[in-house]
């Protein structure tokens, strides 16, 4: 069954008004954020009144939010901003995006017009093209191996084979991954995030509110974001991106917190490079540490930092517009200790961190939630 | 000479920053948000990274905007919370347009885009036939009157004859607007905003910083927005935008004024008929009495609420995302008392209004100012 956008959402925000312990009406919901890339390839504006609509919330301000990427990242930042400010006490933040309803070529597109169009687009440039460059980079540069962007699908796809919400819930082996087609070297087939359809949402309340609606508010203790320059040659390095570690910076400082302290982390995967890009942008491990971070195991849950064990956009997939806030959902409900199977629940988390990178790292967003 | 849309910007974040009386160095921008609605026709994603990048503002965080031609007025609303909520003190507004990118056939797609598309524009209603409809149903209810229609627009030109930053700087005769060629019955061509290319900025601040800049702060005292249904078959009423109704009722009750305390106003004239709903809905008079309002010279300077002496959308023009900040930077000129002409100046203006709607009526956005 293939759901329209609005219908998508509607059931994503419909989940989050249930999650309560005790009964949330709709209705309380005085303003929301909605993150989307391109919906109907881009053939919809005013997009945040059909998606409100959808949802039963016609009225209230909804602004819709775009970001590439890290459309919904931002989104629920804007939301928390907004109950920050004072000027409401609920906010909804939402993310959605229909990739199936876009034929290949364009699709490719629509990825395509999140990294630069001028330099890299119109010149033949593909997303996965960009990434690779950081790859090659990275490799030719701190000596990381393929082997070690295969380890990190391999991991993504064991824990989305225990998320009953994961697109592609099937574990891979490193074998498979290695010997998956080359999509633009040296990142392979199982280096690459599929194209999903999804939506997510996320109920943002003044805090002293909080304990009416649940027995387990979660906490954003901090906000962070950052943005680079768009095209490639441009920056100065193509081993980091500079709006993660701004963006993440900013959180830390925020929620008076540091790397070590953080029990399980989302990152943007969009390809097995760009996980361990964070690592190290994020403040896990030195730069140029990434590769041995993961052959040592250190982001499966037992380790130092469990990464992505929702499966990570890899696995669980990447509905552009409604990846930042899924997120939020996983580490909400880590933080809670309710995810589905045991064997994908990080132990005692007491807090959790969310990043979410726009297109080639143009534009990035960091949440720190505790409970 | 044609500036691409990432000039156009810098062009308009240069001139905010250098309207101080004290100096402001650009680099104390905290935060942005900026409002489009498809730059490129939406070929460009991740475009907040361009836009700071044109203004020399990467690396802070930036949020693109999008609410059909209400953009930057919610991003003008997203800033504003921003500052408020404390995340920083220092934060950007902006909007941005370039109409003349797009051939006709998809400027009239790109236009079509933020009213529905399933049900009126596949069918082949255009822009200017959702307005018509509304134009047709005032007449009937309320006996308004073809000619009014038209009063709108001569008001409105002859402002923009004396403002330097209007795309139609020509006086026009009610003769004029009442022979013009029908666009969509009964709206006629002087009844029509045109296509244009622009942008807009704004610098907001936290209240007790601002006299470190300026001798002259402006302050926001309300900010309200609003929601309704896409399609108007959905609608109740097709003479009232109850998304503007509801964003100007949060406004006043923030600002703790009523309509009768405002001295000028900058509404969402994209037609003259959205200027005389904009009357009723806004509170200047009652509903059905926007025709008699414009008829009895009550919205020029001197009668009870001038409104749009900027030249309004239809002679200023109407650079789709751009314009509800260009809103702002006219309220707050005129607060100033610093309008080019005197002509056109408020007298001893103390409180602005600027309404900002998107597309045709699903989202809109009021914020009240004051000195």
């Amino acid at each position: 069954m293939s759901l329209g956008a609005d219908e998508l959402f509607a059931q994503a925000f419909r989940e989050a008004a249930e999650d309560v312990d005790r009964g949330f009406d709709p209705k309380l919901v005085q303003e929301a954020y909605i993150g989307t890339l391109g919906v109907g390839g881009g053939q919809l504006g005013n997009f945040s009144a059909v998606v409100g609509d959808a949802a039963g919330l016609t009225g209230i301000p909804i602004t819709r939010v775009e970001n590439a990427c890290a459309s919904s990242g931002f989104a629920f930042r804007s939301a928390f901003l907004a109950v920050a400010s004072g000027v409401c006490d609920i906010a909804l933040a939402g993310g959605i995006e229909k990739m199936r309803d876009l034929p290949p070529d364009r699709l490719r597109y629509w990825l395509g017009v999140s990294g630069d169009t001028e330099w890299e687009r119109l010149a033949g440039m593909t997303f996965a093209g960009v990434y690779a460059l950081m790859a090659q980079r990275h490799i030719h540069q701190y000596g990381t191996k393929e082997e070690q962007l295969h380890m990190v699908a391999v991991k993504n796809h064991k824990y989305g084979a225990e998320n009953p919400k994961a697109q592609l819930q099937r574990a891979i082996t490193l074998e498979q991954a290695a010997e998956s087609a080359v999509v633009c070297g040296p990142l392979r087939l199982y280096d690459c995030c599929p194209t999903s359809d999804g939506a997510s949402a996320a109920i943002l309340c003044e805090a002293t509110m909080a304990k009416r609606f649940t027995e387990s508010p979660i906490r954003v203790l901090g906000t962070g974001a950052g943005t680079d320059r768009l095209a490639l040659f441009l920056r100065d390095d193509f081993t980091t991106l500079r709006a993660s570690t701004s963006a993440s910076k900013q959180a830390y400082d925020m929620a008076k917190v540091e790397p070590k302290d953080i029990n399980l982390a989302e990152v943007h995967d969009c390809f097995t490079i760009a996980e361990i890009m964070a690592y190290e942008d994020l403040g896990f491990c030195k730069k140029g540490e990434g590769g041995p971070l993961i052959e040592e195991g250190q982001t499966y849950i037992g380790g130092r930092i469990p990464v992505n064990v929702s499966g990570g956009l890899k696995a669980k997939g990447h509905p552009i517009g409604a990846t930042g806030v899924g997120q939020i959902y996983e580490i909400t409900k880590q933080l809670r200790g309710k995810t589905e199977k045991r064997s994908r629940q990080v132990p005692d988390a007491k807090l959790g961190l969310a990043h979410n990178v726009g297109g080639s790292g143009a534009t990035a967003v960091v949440h720190i939630l505790g409970r």
